[in-house]
């Protein structure tokens, strides 16, 4: 089957605090999950990946990006890549957070954009 | 190194009609790109894949998604895979669209979640 959607608004899908999408898109590329954490919570655990690098893609909000000991303010729009290795939590300021965590493989993408894609 | 980042808001990156974030980011297991598309506007372009799979995440907006020639509605908060051959278009309804796209190679996740992650 070519296609297969979720449609909901991502502050419905908020509501829950971290649901995946990966089985009902039925992925094979990557994993995506969408999260919401409340106002000022702060992760009380940090984690690697063995082989998936990871993006993380701020919807709404705000708060901090923790890597390696090191903290980056985040906001809506914001946009962080992390390696396997990277020690990483997220951390949601006053305004809470909503995000997108894209799991995918390290150096797995081959071609992309226009060297992938084909007009028809 | 183990990060990366762009910081901004998805609708100021939406100023620009497409803003690809694979080499800012330095991706390398998918490429993802911040799209805008103005209200009541329809692709005049359809395009498949070679090795890519496609996950479309509506960031704000409205409009309808077609793979191979159906026409699904979708809004803020939808997220649609597309498989590599699926032939598909993105057409704007009257509040326009923000969306990102991200490509990954079908097939590539071997691991995924708790069998990649690892708390530290």
């Amino acid at each position: 089957n070519d296609v297969s959607m979720v449609i909901g608004s991502c502050n419905v899908l908020g509501d829950k605090a971290q649901q995946w999408l990966g089985d009902a898109l039925v992925l094979t590329g990557c994993e995506i999950s969408v999260n919401t954490t409340p106002a000022i919570q702060r992760s009380p655990i940090k984690h690697i990946h063995k082989l998936n690098e990871e993006v993380y893609v701020v919807i709404a909000g705000n708060g901090a990006f923790e890597v390696d000991g090191e903290e980056f303010p985040i906001q809506e729009g914001s946009f962080v890549r992390v390696a396997p290795a990277g020690v990483r939590a997220i951390h949601a300021g006053d305004a809470g957070l909503v995000y997108l965590c894209i799991q995918a493989q390290a150096g797995s993408l081959t071609h992309k954009t226009m060297d992938d894609g084909e007009l028809v």
